[in-house]
């Protein structure tokens, strides 16, 4: 057992290193690469080989001195630690550009998720297919739920639909928010985790950096 | 002059942090705030009340002990470390559905960035208006570009295209990538500021907070 899963208690900033690291290592294995030094590691992430070191020796030998790390192994430790293989099952709240771009373009199963229904309040959207999945009325949303038991929802549905939402969901046992819709649900929400995709912060940080190079 | 304005070697988790504080201290103003003290800011972004101090008693006395920080000195420091105030152009690439979803609901403006043009290599979509501007065909990008000078690319198109098209965008000088496709670009364009927007890693980290309520 290494020091960082059987703490349970891995910093937000590790958790997002973890992910990252999880991401590269299983790319490289589908490029047929087995087994990455940390200085090649740091490169391909844009580390430095002294954090990539600090942050993977705690898992035990396998970041052998002159030998570099095996990526398998190293793949398996970090996907049990962020629990890839928990199967969560989700659920995406609002079918617009948002929601189809995740219903068609994202690979929720590489990151252990079961995407399992999608719900919309627009009449026009109810009973389309996105993504493979018939878009089900938000009505149905309460019985779904209850049979089916979702951990996580995906919400794209339109800011000031939110927080109202958020506490619905939580009612209904769910116990992760994705949310793409600028809210700041953490703000109101109990008993369940979010994770707030913003893009104005992304873009905020682009446009600083693009300034340091003007 | 604050010691973060001076140096320009902010370090990037310092700009992130920075983001958020704009996004917050920009959404106080509207909600009528104008004084807040380093604890209900804390509370806010799910931060530390030190942390807050930390970061922003360089900015010089504005957050004076039992007095609170005023958010619009705040908000204008931020915003021209950042650079809001230069008034950069972005072009966007790939009218597909992560393309509409930022067109039609992101405010660019907010973050100092106008939206000068969108393209796209599909004809059944070159010729329509979307978020209020006529999608041109990706043919017409480097005349544009040319005569527009854009210092942004939004990267919505599909992960295959991306390297090229990243390398057509640094040779016509763009200097910020504001990337959506989920391919590493920072591995081979030089010369350009790259931002990415991982929706895996997003997941990654919630799926393991989930994990720890279960």
């Amino acid at each position: 057992m290494s020091k960082l899963s059987s703490g349970g208690n891995v910093s937000q900033a590790v958790v997002r290193r973890l992910s990252r690291y999880y991401r590269h290592l299983h790319e490289m294995l589908q490029e047929d690469v087995h087994r990455i030094s940390s200085q090649k590691l740091a490169d391909r992430l844009g580390l430095t080989a002294s954090q990539i070191r600090q942050d993977l020796n705690c898992f035990g030998g396998f970041g052998q001195q002159g030998y570099g790390y095996n990526v398998e192994i190293l793949l398996r430790e970090i996907g049990g630690i962020l629990g890839v293989r928990r199967g969560l099952a989700a659920i995406l709240i609002g079918v617009g550009n948002m929601g189809r771009a995740l219903c068609n373009n994202f690979d929720f199963s590489w990151a252990g998720i079961r995407l399992i229904g999608i719900f919309d309040n627009n009449p026009d959207v109810v009973g389309s297919t996105v993504g493979g999945f018939t878009v089900q009325a938000i009505e149905r949303l309460d019985a779904f739920a209850e049979r089916r038991r979702p951990d996580i929802a995906v919400l794209t549905l339109p800011r000031e639909l939110a927080p109202a939402m958020a506490e619905r969901l939580t009612r209904l046992s769910v116990r992760g928010l994705w949310n793409f819709t600028g809210a700041d649900l953490h703000l109101s929400i109990e008993g369940a985790a979010v994770e707030n995709v913003n893009f104005a912060d992304s873009l905020l940080t682009l446009s600083y950096r693009v300034g340091e190079l003007l």
